[in-house]
């Protein structure tokens, strides 16, 4: 069934925004957090301490909500969804976890990370817990499948983060090895949580595919609209510093259209402030400076906007309705958010 | 069925050793490390190389050996062995890489550890890595009681690390929390190896039990030779150097052997060198020469022979036979091997 006319809300001239999710799945997502604060608790006093720093500071619980929203699209009425969900948000923070140590972060959301406060050694260390207990609830859940779809999106998730570190410092990364790691170290998660689904549902393997794609359209869309806000954000909104890719010598889209635009003397700014790590006073300042010239930040925003368009198409399939509605409004919401 | 008179090696005279046990798996570990090698792979050139660092660096391969020899003992003759031994063997070495990372290792095996090699960052990644694929191989074997023994494995492994971290530096420790952790963080694994033997076999819930203790005792053993090692080994035999746990602040049996048998001055050292980290030249060579006064590596040993012991009592429900008697040497070599 085609999308209505009433369903994209951005034509409707109100900023797009999670509330309708939130609103039709907010019991579900209560008891999805209720059971993340139930197994996170282990014996090891410094587990749920460290965990729980990361899992209450506010995170947008986007993944389990995919979920949720997901199975709620394709009429699952059983209680399998709220296990899941709370699956799909400890590999998430797992990995947040490791990226954290990885990245030497020291904010995230507008508090101290679990490295910062507790140091690198226990933060990796419950990264391994969170992430072998998102398999105990997996098994305890009993489908196959469903461990199946999880375990894929794990070590491709693994390979995404190792394909991103290689690419640092590497002004000569391609745009498609970029979309690459973007699928694979973010848009993954955001696909399996999707297609579960439809898998809890029964529904028929087209309609698995369908909330795929929806949810890997929209996992690139999310991560391209980070990059973007990783230079142009509000501090207080982003909850963090901005310039922290930059600072990495992470090479993302922006970046890369900015260097493919400039003209020798940028080119050679790219190169000192990236490849050879040799920033200075300002750096950050210029590199935002070239992009706003050159229409960096526009074009990735365009093009997160293409990627959210192709997940709501890819909805067409199933039945119009409140669920739907709430799911394309999410989508949009990607693209247009400040944080 | 009790324990013959001749499957004691010790009693003969001759040095217990695995080459029993490898001579009667020899072909089932080949083909375990040929399906490690191939599941390593990936797209992502990074994460073989260092990945193939470990895995081709000699290591005992005793947790997949387990799996094979106790499949072997229950009669198992087909050929899920395999699999399972390679994801025994992904879960432990996705932990030795956090395990290096973590205590800032330089040496493993007589070999740069990868950390040292390429850096902590991938090394914590490939570790998430080869954890996925462990997960990846037990769902395409297909067993839910398999994956719940490993995922269960897995999860106390990691609070067993993070417990360890708490106890560092503490020589208040008990030997009830020495054990708690060595339980964890070493005889888990060897336990679930052992199990899952009985599982393959379809054997009946006592025997998957004497498997486990089988496996659980032996693990105990196994770590606390490597904690009398660390002290005492030949450097050239032990492949790293010795003193590491020390000069980690590591509270291993050993040392709490010493330290309550010392008196106030001895006592004051182990504060200063352990509690307060102050450590000084000679501060390892007179850790040793007070574990010699106070026999505590003796003891250790000792020990660890009371439960290799326990370890070779609970396989005598089982049928006598090669299979055994490789199993029973194999933990009689836990105890008295060099390195």
């Amino acid at each position: 069934m085609a999308l209505g006319p009433g369903e994209d809300r951005r034509r409707a001239g109100r900023k797009p925004s999670l509330d309708p999710l939130f609103q039709l799945l907010g019991s579900d997502l209560d008891r999805v957090n209720q059971l993340i604060v139930e197994r996170m608790q282990s014996p090891v006093a410094l587990i749920p301490q460290l965990a729980g720093h990361l899992v209450a500071s506010g995170g947008k619980r986007l993944r389990p909500m995919l979920t949720l929203g997901c199975a709620r699209l394709c009429g699952y009425t059983g209680t399998r969804h709220i296990q899941l969900g709370a699956a799909v948000e400890f590999i998430h923070t797992a990995t947040l976890l490791h990226d954290d140590v990885v990245d030497a972060s020291d904010l995230r959301r507008g508090r101290d990370t679990a490295n910062a406060v507790w140091g690198n050694k226990p933060a990796i260390l419950v990264g391994d817990f969170l992430f072998s207990r998102s398999f105990e609830l997996m098994v305890s859940d009993g489908s196959l499948r469903v461990l199946e779809i999880l375990s894929r999106a794990s070590s491709v998730i693994a390979q995404g983060e190792v394909l991103q570190l290689m690419t640092q410092y590497d002004l000569h990364t391609t745009e498609a090895s970029y979309l690459e790691i973007v699928q694979a170290k973010t848009a993954e998660l955001f696909a399996a949580a999707s297609r579960i689904g439809a898998v809890l549902a029964g529904r028929p393997p087209e309609q698995e595919e369908a909330l795929d794609r929806f949810g890997r359209n929209l996992g690139i869309a999310f991560q391209l609209i980070d990059d973007v806000l990783d230079f142009s954000a509000r501090e207080a909104d982003l909850g963090k510093s901005i310039g922290d890719d930059f600072r990495d010598g992470k090479i993302t889209l922006p970046i890369l259209v900015a260097f493919a635009r400039g003209d020798k003397d940028e080119q050679a700014f790219w190169h000192r402030a990236l490849e050879e790590m040799d920033q200075r006073p300002g750096d950050l300042e210029r590199a935002i400076e070239l992009m706003d010239r050159h229409g960096a930040l526009a074009e990735t925003r365009s093009r997160a906007r293409a990627y959210a368009a192709a997940a709501i198409d890819s909805l067409s399939i199933f039945d119009a309705g409140v669920a739907r509605s709430a799911l394309v409004e999410a989508a949009a919401f990607a693209t247009e958010r400040d944080s």
